[in-house]
């Protein structure tokens, strides 16, 4: 067999929490939450499958979690969207990402990734003969050149990957970064795919500058949301894409015979639980708390943070300890220090080193404790 | 935008559903169960919700899971897969047959198809530039002819693809089409896509005739099974793909980035729940007794049955009521009679017309009792 991803081995998120629990690791490296999540929402999937609710869902999702969709939209962003034509539940936000880059991307078709970036996009593109085309941003700030993103802009471009609140740098975009993003796509065909799933991560008193808010970048995108990572259930596998009706009818075309459908007692369960807003209206004082407690702890070590400003993942040079390749360290840390990380490289195609490892802080205040203490002995 | 599917609507099963509940006709169209499902798996559920566990699977499955799917597979077909390298969880067998396909066929590469066939086949195959080569079987007993299968293999042939029980025909593969498929890809590089959700549904005596059971099949197959077609919980989107080790490797390059992992509390439901065989073991004769009770309702009546020797579907002819194409009669029959049944054309790229009908039989006998009545008025 001739491999369609010769590159491609197992994500870093499998491998890093795999050697944590060889290690018996802290494992503050893939992204899951380790508090206690909400009971009343387990007891409403059980609900969901006594009722009898086990059967096929309709394809684009359960009316009555589309609307929800719909008025927690209006709520956080001011916008209507349709929540028949436009919303679509997804296996997760990564299969919104997936579906939506095999039902729009052509092959020869160029697509702009702004890397450090999720480890999906790059093998989505590539399994259906699209051409990444890489922008690199650095640490320590990741700051985008946006004229330098439209230098690469061709006839081929068909779209453009974001990510903000952005897994793994924590930085936020701007309004100036998504009027930048208006400017250079306005009179081209350009897709956006915008990966919003920590949309409710945003701390410091920021607002996540949703593609929806933005009329002339909503009408060109498709925005790929997480109940998983919303509501502390990565497990659940459920998301969802919200696209305008002409994109919505073609991600459609291929979300039917991918995964046809999404668990039904989990959509009821969802669609009851988002009747009260404060569920995710209390998330950015959540998680601002976790963060600075983290911080906190880490305060005198030889771990340096840069900026959070969302997500849950924090970035922490690590020069004053080792000069080792961050894949190096990060497993050398697992092993002798008891904490494991990612190494920000895994998310540049060409593994580019910054010298910087992310670490999790969606945990407990005892782990984040016992975490810490241990990297405050390195 | 240019749409790469551009001949895909909304799949038959969707479109049917919605006239069936548009009219408030019995339902026996998509192919789901309406009898209450084991509160047994559903109180599964429920306690690995409470114990917590609702964070990401591991990639390729909860590993308890894999590990009674070996066991099941060695007590059904005799045979040893090793859980790990050869087993993945997937979202439903349409996520196992969707990945199968965008993993390992490429731009150009031909896939043999026998229709009448599963609808997601084609469309998947096209969204990745493969190309959907047709073998078409004719009603009544859509009989394979292998050496007309065989002539169609050229050098670009890449896969071939079988789903034995059959949907929608209710056929059953016997060891002779086995042995014409090991004879016919022996010295090529054909890949074999089983699509065998029905193998619990096998009936008269008739023994499911899997890959796995072939030793020179199976060394080239990714064969696709569902929980939710044999558990009767078509809404929870679960199934599994097995394959040899280096097949299974490419797999998970797309599986990991198209759905990541799989619903994790009801992974650990289902490795409890298949400790006890029957709940698989007594299938056969459950809806063989569902099947006889069905046709005996329609003794007398104006559509004929052809055989069903597998799966939850029975189609008949309806050649003595009316000359309509499938899906007029199909539509006609919903309004008019208040029965939703599956124009079997639906499952032909060319929309090829037998003159018959798919109904399914998973249902209560009061469901069938009422739904027979009204068929008999015709
Ligand atoms: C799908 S596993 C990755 C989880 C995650 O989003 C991360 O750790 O970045
Ligand atoms: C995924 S909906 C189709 C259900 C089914 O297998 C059928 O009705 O043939």
């Amino acid at each position: 067999i001739t491999s369609k991803l010769p590159n491609v081995g197992t994500t870093i998120f499998t491998v890093m929490s795999a050697m944590a629990n060889e290690y018996g690791a802290i494992n503050l490296s893939q992204g899951f939450p380790n508090f206690p999540t909400s009971e009343r929402l387990n007891d409403l999937v059980t609900e969901h499958l006594r009722v009898g609710h086990n059967q096929y869902a309709p394809m684009m999702g359960v009316r009555e979690l589309q609307e929800q969709i719909a008025h927690k939209i209006k709520l956080m962003y001011g916008v209507e969207v349709d929540p028949i034509q436009e919303v679509t539940i997804t296996s997760g936000a990564t299969e919104g990402l997936f579906t939506s880059i095999a039902a729009l991307v052509h092959r020869g078709e160029e697509v702009i990734i702004l890397e450090p970036a999720y480890d999906s996009y790059r093998p989505a593109i590539e399994v259906v003969g699209g051409v990444p085309v890489i922008y690199q941003l650095f640490a320590p700030d990741f700051k985008i050149d946006w004229d330098a993103v439209q230098a690469l802009i061709t006839e081929r471009t068909r779209m453009i990957v974001i990510n903000t609140p952005t897994n793994p740098t924590g930085a936020a975009f701007s309004p100036e970064d998504m009027q930048a993003l208006e400017r250079i796509t306005a009179d081209t065909n350009i897709l956006v795919l915008s990966d919003e799933v920590y949309e409710h991560l945003i701390y410091d008193g920021l607002e996540h500058q949703s593609v929806l808010r933005y009329p002339k970048l909503r009408e060109r995108s498709l925005a790929v949301y997480s109940f998983g990572k919303t509501f502390h259930k990565t497990g659940w596998r459920i998301g969802y894409c919200v696209a305008p009706p002409e994109l919505t009818a073609e991600f459609r075309k291929v979300h039917q015979f991918n995964t046809f459908s999404i668990n039904t007692p989990i959509q009821y369960a969802l669609a009851d639980f988002l009747k009260d807003p404060r569920e995710y209206l209390e998330l950015p004082d959540f998680f601002q708390k976790k963060r600075d407690f983290f911080l906190q702890q880490l305060e005198g070590s030889r771990l340096k943070p840069l900026t959070c400003s969302g997500t849950y993942f924090h970035l922490f040079d690590y020069s004053e300890i080792s000069d080792m390749p961050e894949r190096e360290f990060a497993a050398w840390m697992t092993r002798e220090i008891g904490v494991a990380a990612i190494p920000v490289s895994a998310f540049y195609s060409n593994g580019h080193n910054n010298g910087v490892i992310r670490l999790c802080f969606a945990k407990t205040e005892s782990t984040l404790k016992a975490a810490t203490e241990r990297l405050q002995s390195m």
